[in-house]
């Protein structure tokens, strides 16, 4: 492999059209979309738009007039189309954090009497944290038992009551097999939560072929629907309307211009919803699903395993000399759509990287992240990244006592 | 009092200059500020620099090189100097149910084993739908007991846990005494959870000299942050440590990056931080507060006063005659900055003041509201409106049979 092959992959990638679409400043090469997803460049004008003409020219009237009481909903059809669900099951609106709180108490309660919440060691720090305050606010005795990733499947048995898991670990990119997980739980009449943070806009998700229960994900990653863009939460159609919020706000109430005293779930999906969702927020996102309308899922995956093997196989020829080793499976069914390497010195390659215009990004202890957004990378980005790395690596000798003297006083 | 009398009282205002930081359509007489506040000029270039430039130009690194971290606590001081609090007791972010929820969960666990809830029928609707989610949720015998407002005071005595109201009606815009309210909870050992919708930008509120416990906000009424803009939160700063938030998220973490298993809560106010803030969202909020940071809360009462009085005034010669009836307290001190009016067909008459260009909103079963946003609003759009009103009430004879009928059908 050389340059001038990835120069080829490229000129023969169905999604290599997509890259225009956004906005990528000069020279740099970014692979940090699994954090931040890339502008699309469409979006400041859109969000101009509802600004100006919106919110400044018709005011209150704008909630009708253009289409923003409907927003949660058509976002989250349009995400819906995207992770495997039937239009109706997904609603945008609020944080990923927010929804998983949700999404636990819709799972414990459709779960019973049981008292045990799963999840493994490697999810997100946020997901178990939301476990936890929900745990001590409820108070029953529920218990949070956390397992090693590979564990989990063995670990579900018949106390559990809810598995919470993310499909992609954030770290190392080890991913879960949604299927076999969620067939276990139920046949051991478990019901599943699902993280897709890592998942939506990166791969193809089968939340209908699964019969996942619950799923919350996120838009700012892969789908670039910008910072801290509203997240999204999905509940399988025939579990829909036993479930009644516990964040019961007027917003999911099944009449709430009624202002009735009482809160009465509105029908399905929808009832989720809780107070007036971020409209510029909220619209800034809209606009950036229009680049996924066309794009079909299993393409992305395939450009995915491609983008993520050859940078793994450039690493390991480049880099491993240099102490560089590739974590995670080696499987790529068994990978997202990002790539962790271990390095004593992460933090200062990864730093020397993003200053030779390489945007990766650092978990400590030792982990350099470097997430590779189908719709916007290039085989020749993959390349010149790991020649910047390597051209790092060869140029610092780490265990000189002035490198680490260097590295005290910045 | 005639027009001129109002040209006059506009030269005089000592806010008059604040109205041209809006943009105002045309011909429109804006009195719907208490639902969606106008668009201050300046935001959509300030989000537009955010969208392009931030996010844009400098994507992931924006988190530190733009302040985004730092938007919740900066946003919550900016509100905390308009709420009579101390830097460092507000933090923005989620929406208001949202915070109601966390509000409560925090309340009733500074209350001990008390379990009423006390509200009263006239708070928000939404206020008390989240009060009915958190007690079915949570499932340790709380009881939600409202009573008519003017019966609070009384009905507060040493069964009561917490206190859930909101200042000012969203209907009437009767006002409850905070610090009566608050001194009367206190005696009896019950928490303070007050709801300041309808106060924030429209009077001054006093959180630390009433001792008032928690507190939430909106900012997309009077404060003009823009649809669905980010709402807050308010603890007493001596109660945070004591608060270990039921809705824990990575963002309120100690640690948030140091990505640990275990939930360990933020110092002070930012613990109840929970997901990822909407970015675009809280930057034009950021943005609106910048015309709030010289304004004297207390020239915002006195204007909203007069405009609110004259609003009365001029109704009651020109339109009672109509059967327009103006409700609430007629006590000024116990009224917010907008006014409700009844007439059997006000719904009929707002939509012909909307196509007269005055914009107010109805809410069934006969209610009028028009809010006067003290920044934006002049005396002569009073004046104007209650003509436009006079004007439609003597076009249209209410009880001829062909109104009833073209109402019906259309």
């Amino acid at each position: 492999m050389n340059r001038s092959e990835c120069e080829a992959l490229d000129r023969s990638d169905p999604l290599a059209g997509k890259r225009a679409a956004f906005v990528i400043p000069e020279g740099l090469i970014y692979l940090d979309g699994n954090s931040l997803g890339l502008l699309p460049a469409h979006v400041a004008e859109r969000v101009g738009e509802v600004i100006t003409r919106q919110w400044g020219g018709a005011l209150v009237r704008a909630w009708n007039d253009h289409g923003w009481f409907a927003l949660p909903r058509r976002v989250g059809d349009r995400i819906a189309a995207l992770v495997g669900a039937p239009a109706g099951s997904v609603v945008a609106g609020d944080t990923i954090s927010v929804n998983l709180f949700k999404a636990l108490a819709a799972a414990t309660a459709l779960a019973g009497e049981r008292r045990v919440i799963l999840s493994d060691d490697g999810n997100f720090p946020s997901d178990l944290y939301v476990a936890q305050g929900f745990r001590d606010l409820v108070d029953r005795g529920y218990t949070l038992e956390t397992v090693a990733p590979e564990e989990v499947l063995d670990a579900i048995d018949d106390r559990v009551a809810v598995t919470l898991l993310t499909e992609v670990d954030y770290r190392t990119a080890r991913r879960h097999d949604m299927a076999a997980v969620t067939a276990r739980a139920h046949a051991h009449g478990a019901v599943t939560i699902w993280d897709l943070a890592h998942s939506a806009g990166a791969m193809p998700v089968d939340l209908s072929g699964t019969r996942a229960d619950v799923a919350v994900g996120c838009t700012y990653k892969y789908l670039s629907g910008g910072p801290g863009s509203p997240a999204f939460l999905y509940v399988r159609p025939d579990l829909q309307e036993r479930v009644v919020p516990a964040l019961a706000g007027w917003w999911g109430h099944a009449l709430p211009f009624a202002f009735t005293p009482d809160y009465v779930p509105a029908p399905g999906i929808l009832r989720h919803q809780c107070g007036t969702p971020p409209i510029l927020s909220m619209a800034a996102l809209d606009a950036a699903l229009d680049l996924w309308d066309d794009v079909d899922m299993h393409a992305v995956r395939r450009k995915s395993l491609a983008l993520c093997g050859l940078f793994i196989d450039l690493v390991e020829r480049r880099c491993a000399a240099h102490g560089v080793a590739v974590t995670g499976p080696r499987d790529p069914g068994k990978r997202g759509s990002h790539v962790a390497l271990r390095h004593p010195h992460g933090h200062a390659v990864v730093q020397a990287l993003i200053a030779a215009g390489v945007v990766g990004d650092f978990r400590a202890p030792d982990l350099m992240r470097f997430g590779f957004s189908p719709l916007s990378t290039r085989f020749t980005d993959v390349w010149d990244a790991v020649e910047a790395m390597a051209r790092i690596l060869d140029a610092v000798a780490w265990d000189r006592p002035d490198f680490h003297a260097r590295r005290a006083v910045t």
